[in-house]
Protein backbone atom coordinates (compact mmCIF):
# COMPACT_ATOMS: atom_id res chain seq x y z
CA UNK A 1 0.00 0.00 0.00
CA UNK A 2 1.55 3.37 -0.96
CA UNK A 3 2.53 5.69 2.00
CA UNK A 4 1.41 9.77 2.21
CA UNK A 5 4.74 10.65 0.84
CA UNK A 6 4.16 8.62 -2.27
CA UNK A 7 0.45 9.73 -2.50
CA UNK A 8 1.29 13.56 -1.94
CA UNK A 9 4.21 13.16 -4.59
CA UNK A 10 1.41 11.30 -7.19
CA UNK A 11 -0.84 14.12 -6.71
CA UNK A 12 1.82 16.88 -7.36
CA UNK A 13 2.90 15.69 -10.39
CA UNK A 14 -0.96 14.91 -11.58
CA UNK A 15 -1.74 18.52 -10.43
CA UNK A 16 0.92 20.36 -11.74
CA UNK A 17 0.97 18.43 -15.59
CA UNK A 18 -2.68 18.12 -15.90
CA UNK A 19 -3.24 22.30 -14.55
CA UNK A 20 -1.73 22.99 -17.86
CA UNK A 21 -5.03 21.06 -19.85
CA UNK A 22 -7.75 24.30 -19.24
CA UNK A 23 -4.89 26.56 -19.90
CA UNK A 24 -4.00 25.19 -23.23
CA UNK A 25 -8.04 24.92 -24.12
CA UNK A 26 -8.26 29.19 -22.67
CA UNK A 27 -5.48 29.85 -25.05
CA UNK A 28 -6.35 27.77 -27.82
CA UNK A 29 -9.93 29.07 -27.67
CA UNK A 30 -8.81 32.86 -27.06
CA UNK A 31 -6.12 32.45 -29.98
CA UNK A 32 -4.37 35.13 -27.05
CA UNK A 33 -1.10 34.21 -25.87
CA UNK A 34 0.52 37.91 -25.23
CA UNK A 35 1.07 37.26 -21.29
CA UNK A 36 2.90 34.57 -21.84
CA UNK A 37 7.08 35.66 -21.87
CA UNK A 38 9.04 34.17 -24.66
CA UNK A 39 11.34 33.52 -22.27
CA UNK A 40 9.29 31.30 -19.76
CA UNK A 41 8.07 29.01 -22.69
CA UNK A 42 11.89 28.48 -23.89
CA UNK A 43 13.41 27.68 -20.57
CA UNK A 44 10.29 26.41 -19.12
CA UNK A 45 10.23 24.25 -22.25
CA UNK A 46 13.88 23.21 -22.42
CA UNK A 47 13.72 22.36 -18.32
CA UNK A 48 10.95 20.41 -19.15
CA UNK A 49 12.89 18.36 -21.82
CA UNK A 50 15.60 17.80 -19.53
CA UNK A 51 13.34 16.30 -17.11
CA UNK A 52 12.20 14.35 -19.69
CA UNK A 53 15.63 13.47 -20.39
CA UNK A 54 16.46 12.50 -16.77
CA UNK A 55 13.13 10.10 -16.32
CA UNK A 56 14.70 8.26 -19.51
CA UNK A 57 17.76 7.77 -17.57
CA UNK A 58 16.57 6.98 -14.84
CA UNK A 59 13.91 4.81 -16.53
CA UNK A 60 11.19 6.62 -14.39
CA UNK A 61 7.61 5.87 -16.79
CA UNK A 62 6.72 8.84 -14.23
CA UNK A 63 8.97 10.92 -15.00
CA UNK A 64 8.77 10.83 -18.66
CA UNK A 65 4.83 10.45 -18.67
CA UNK A 66 4.12 13.48 -16.73
CA UNK A 67 7.02 15.93 -18.28
CA UNK A 68 6.08 14.66 -21.89
CA UNK A 69 2.46 15.78 -21.23
CA UNK A 70 3.77 18.88 -19.90
CA UNK A 71 6.09 19.77 -23.19
CA UNK A 72 3.38 18.97 -25.46
CA UNK A 73 0.86 21.15 -23.29
CA UNK A 74 3.60 23.91 -23.23
CA UNK A 75 4.29 23.76 -26.97
CA UNK A 76 0.54 24.15 -27.98
CA UNK A 77 0.47 27.51 -26.09
CA UNK A 78 3.90 28.59 -27.91
CA UNK A 79 2.35 27.83 -31.29
CA UNK A 80 -0.98 29.74 -30.25
CA UNK A 81 1.79 32.84 -29.56
CA UNK A 82 3.81 32.26 -32.49
CA UNK A 83 0.96 32.23 -34.87
CA UNK A 84 -0.22 35.71 -32.82
CA UNK A 85 3.01 37.31 -34.08
CA UNK A 86 3.34 40.72 -32.41
CA UNK A 87 5.53 41.56 -29.44
CA UNK A 88 6.82 39.73 -26.93
CA UNK B 1 31.56 13.55 -9.32
CA UNK B 2 28.28 13.97 -10.11
CA UNK B 3 27.29 11.64 -12.89
CA UNK B 4 25.55 12.81 -16.20
CA UNK B 5 22.08 12.06 -14.88
CA UNK B 6 22.36 14.12 -11.79
CA UNK B 7 23.61 17.06 -13.81
CA UNK B 8 20.91 16.45 -16.33
CA UNK B 9 18.30 16.30 -13.45
CA UNK B 10 19.78 20.06 -11.66
CA UNK B 11 19.43 21.66 -14.79
CA UNK B 12 15.97 20.58 -15.57
CA UNK B 13 15.17 21.84 -11.60
CA UNK B 14 17.08 25.27 -12.10
CA UNK B 15 15.28 25.89 -15.68
CA UNK B 16 11.84 24.60 -14.83
CA UNK B 17 12.27 27.06 -11.54
CA UNK B 18 13.80 30.07 -12.79
CA UNK B 19 12.20 30.62 -16.31
CA UNK B 20 9.33 31.56 -13.92
CA UNK B 21 11.75 34.77 -13.01
CA UNK B 22 11.33 36.40 -16.72
CA UNK B 23 7.45 35.65 -16.93
CA UNK B 24 6.52 37.71 -13.57
CA UNK B 25 9.19 40.73 -14.63
CA UNK B 26 7.26 40.32 -17.59
CA UNK B 27 4.03 40.14 -16.05
CA UNK B 28 4.99 42.55 -13.25
CA UNK B 29 5.69 45.02 -15.68
CA UNK B 30 3.01 45.24 -18.14
CA UNK B 31 0.27 44.36 -15.63
CA UNK B 32 -1.26 41.78 -17.71
CA UNK B 33 -2.20 38.44 -17.01
CA UNK B 34 -5.40 38.13 -18.21
CA UNK B 35 -4.13 35.44 -20.54
CA UNK B 36 -3.32 33.13 -17.67
CA UNK B 37 -6.13 30.76 -16.57
CA UNK B 38 -7.33 30.84 -12.67
CA UNK B 39 -7.47 26.92 -12.94
CA UNK B 40 -3.97 26.19 -14.23
CA UNK B 41 -2.93 29.14 -11.34
CA UNK B 42 -5.04 27.38 -9.02
CA UNK B 43 -3.98 23.51 -10.25
CA UNK B 44 -0.60 24.23 -10.66
CA UNK B 45 0.22 26.14 -7.64
CA UNK B 46 -1.91 23.36 -5.50
CA UNK B 47 0.86 21.02 -7.20
CA UNK B 48 3.64 23.06 -6.68
CA UNK B 49 2.86 23.18 -2.72
CA UNK B 50 2.17 19.16 -2.44
CA UNK B 51 5.42 18.90 -4.69
CA UNK B 52 7.01 21.23 -1.61
CA UNK B 53 5.37 18.83 1.24
CA UNK B 54 6.93 16.02 -0.56
CA UNK B 55 10.54 17.69 -0.45
CA UNK B 56 9.54 18.07 3.48
CA UNK B 57 8.48 14.40 3.86
CA UNK B 58 11.79 13.28 1.89
CA UNK B 59 14.29 16.08 3.71
CA UNK B 60 15.14 16.70 -0.05
CA UNK B 61 15.92 20.66 0.10
CA UNK B 62 16.55 20.60 -3.58
CA UNK B 63 12.78 19.75 -4.00
CA UNK B 64 11.81 22.44 -1.17
CA UNK B 65 13.78 25.75 -2.86
CA UNK B 66 12.57 24.92 -6.43
CA UNK B 67 9.07 24.69 -5.72
CA UNK B 68 9.18 27.02 -2.59
CA UNK B 69 10.88 29.71 -5.08
CA UNK B 70 7.78 28.43 -8.38
CA UNK B 71 5.40 28.56 -6.02
CA UNK B 72 6.15 32.54 -5.03
CA UNK B 73 6.44 33.60 -8.28
CA UNK B 74 3.44 31.59 -9.28
CA UNK B 75 2.00 33.72 -6.50
CA UNK B 76 3.23 36.64 -7.92
CA UNK B 77 1.78 36.29 -11.18
CA UNK B 78 -1.92 35.52 -9.29
CA UNK B 79 -1.56 38.65 -7.74
CA UNK B 80 -1.58 40.80 -10.88
CA UNK B 81 -4.05 38.67 -12.26
CA UNK B 82 -5.99 39.31 -8.85
CA UNK B 83 -5.23 43.39 -9.12
CA UNK B 84 -6.38 43.28 -12.91
CA UNK B 85 -9.87 41.51 -12.45
CA UNK B 86 -12.11 41.17 -15.42
CA UNK B 87 -13.03 37.87 -17.39
CA UNK B 88 -11.52 34.93 -16.19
Amino acid sequence: MPNFTDITGSFAAILTTLSFLPQVFKTWRSGSAGDFSWIWIAGFGAGLALWLVYGLALGSLPLVAANGVTLSLVLAIALVKWREGGPA
